[in-house]
């Protein structure tokens, strides 16, 4: 099965406190925060962030009350949005999270902090 | 019309980059993301918090191809979420960002910088 494209962000890093969004950078922002828009989705992505290592989709899996096929289908979603992507190695797939797209998100919804008062 | 109460996050302000969210967590942040999860909803927030100042409803409408009353309808979410409030005065609705939600968002989403190689 050919990998699915990527979302293509035409967005750069300017924080939404700083320039509105055009139409086109918020469909693609829009993309991104729909796929973590979903409570198993965003408690996955987490699980994936955190582990410091790259992570058995065996190792996911007993963590949740669906099936591993749900389990799956969500994992896909988050690897079209570019938040993580993974590999097969024998029997399991192994996912990893890309952390240029979370910091994407993360300063697209930062806040200057107020100056000291 | 009673104002509709805000979601109440039991997530603090822990990066999911270093811990993962458990699924009372990941429902709440989920419920935020889904605010942000529309073109629509995202430009307008963006617009909102941009602007530096309330901003009119009259002056928002103005921007988008669809009606008012969706536009209407689009706030209101945004609202529920916590991450803008309103105020009429006369004829039109003020609108104004809550930078708190927007920089918990932006803090469950960052990535530590790596350190200098």
């Amino acid at each position: 099965m050919p990998k699915q494209e990527l979302v293509v962000l035409n967005t750069c890093c300017t924080p939404i406190s700083e320039a509105a969004l055009d139409p086109a950078q918020a469909a693609d922002g829009a993309a991104v925060f729909k796929a973590l828009a979903d409570p198993i989705r965003l408690r996955l992505m987490s699980i994936i962030a955190s582990a410091g290592q790259e992570v058995c989709v065996c190792d996911i899996t007993p963590n949740f009350d669906v099936s591993g096929p749900t389990i799956s289908h969500h994992l896909k979603v988050l690897r079209e949005a570019g938040l993580v992507d993974c590999e097969r190695r024998g029997t399991w797939v192994y996912y990893w999270p890309l952390p240029e797209r979370l910091t994407w998100l993360s300063t697209l919804l930062s806040v200057p902090t107020p100056a000291a008062v």
